[in-house]
């Protein structure tokens, strides 16, 4: 692992690396912010997850967070949204597949299946890392994320509720199975039997039976331009209500889908958070 | 005045207009952030100058400004850095020269002389313009800015203390007509007669013996790329030192020029900000 920046913010440092990643099989590049608290012992960790187009750039610039993960001693993980490279496929007239969309799994039909491996690389490869080289306790995690983050955060929080002690998402994309940007993944990254992409579907994974230990905390604003064709919050907040799933849905009346939301509502994101993160440490 | 964007934070509304400008003959794009309280009635406002290449884009994306805002009932005024457009002359060969950088002077110098007026723009026609129709408290104003645009408030603080109740700087160019930055813009703005460029100097106009009636709060990073070469804040703090002219320079270690090192301030500047727009108010 590499550090190409170092740059200090609230007290902390703000850094940036490369490594080699055995899930993707090519360089991945992702972002972490230490906290001042970190100067004295191992901190909590916060993961990230970003949407369609993004790199680990774009939060750790716009979303304000750092100031907030400095006040109560947490890092954050920025991870990429995909594999990235000349040698990674993309579909470049689209900016809903390929590289900038990974959507957080493991890819099983060519010629994706080699390197689009975020399930793996952020569940597993990315914690085991960065657990070893920096100061972040051991095991100590939570994961949030935005949009196709925000999907990847729910559904890896479902899947593996053992390796996180919260799970909240941003505007993300609730039922992927059944609309537009899910469906054109999915099928590109798993192949055509729908029945694979219920694994990696939040709303599907409530129905079937999945749970998670606290409550999922999701803020959605109103005016959000992908709400009705893209996001589906009833959805999942139906399939919890038939089930033991504890949900904290917030619509947020007069927000978009940007970061100015985000930054908004990141601060009792990150406390609710920090809170879980201590109660069980 | 024609409102471009409006996109909800923290409670209040960040918006963008253009509106054609007649300080500097072109069409003008700006964003304000109004908070809550401007719901109520007019609110003081604080005007951010950028740096170099920024558009209004980047503080209201990257500052985290705009939570601080919201908490203390102050609008944030965000201007361009120059008159834009196919008829703006450019240099584009230059990111320290013509659009981005247009250094809050009037230029006297073709080809600049017909558009970049941007003193004028920022300390007339735009408090005229915002007052007559956003809920801005006449005459309630302070300046601040980063890199090009602390100089740009200094200097206009300085040249019109009537105009503003405080003033603040993030890594201020303090003495232009000493540093790279400065003389090549001035050449180019003003003419070779450097008397002429002494009246857009932090450090000399208090050597001249202008003054701001409060302190000026600079925050400036240890470790700046550029701070050697082309801010000399030690120039202005001597000059202050040999006037009457309260200084308060924090040089804060380990931080660079980037909106990094904004962010973790910012805060600090809008409450000093807010607490002499109230005292006078």
């Amino acid at each position: 692992m590499q550090q190409i920046e170092h740059i200090k913010e609230f007290g902390g440092w703000l850094n940036r690396y490369t490594h080699p990643s055995t899930a993707c099989h090519c360089d991945m590049t992702l972002s972490v912010y230490l906290p001042p608290a970190a100067g004295q012992g191992p901190v909590p960790a916060v993961y990230y997850l970003s949407g369609l187009t993004c790199t680990d750039d774009n939060v750790r610039v716009k979303a304000g967070a750092q100031r907030y993960a400095a006040e109560l001693g947490l890092a954050l993980v920025m991870p990429d949204t995909s594999p990235r490279g000349a040698d990674v496929p993309d579909a470049p007239d689209r900016y809903d597949l390929g590289q900038g969309a990974g959507f957080y799994v493991n890819a099983t039909r060519p010629p994706w299946d080699r390197h689009y491996h975020m399930l793996d690389y952020v569940t597993e490869e990315l914690p085991a890392l960065l657990e070893a080289h920096l100061p972040l306790a051991s095991g100590v995690r939570s994961i949030t994320g935005h949009s196709m983050g925000g999907h990847g955060a729910l559904v890896v929080a479902l899947r593996r509720p053992d390796l996180y002690r919260a799970v909240s998402a941003f505007a993300p994309i609730c039922n992927p199975t059944a609309v537009g940007w899910g469906e054109g993944c999915l099928a590109a990254y798993l192949g055509e039997d729908r029945d694979t992409w219920l694994q990696y579907d939040a709303t599907e994974l409530i129905r079937a039976g999945k749970t998670f230990p606290g409550a999922l905390l999701i803020d959605q604003g109103t005016d959000d331009e992908f709400l009705a064709d893209q996001l589906h919050p009833q959805a999942l907040a139906t399939a919890c209500r038939n089930s033991d799933q504890a949900l904290e849905l917030r619509m947020q009346p007069g927000y978009d889908h940007s970061y100015h939301f985000i930054a908004t509502f990141i601060g009792e994101h990150l406390a609710f958070h920090a809170s879980a993160l201590r109660d069980t440490g």
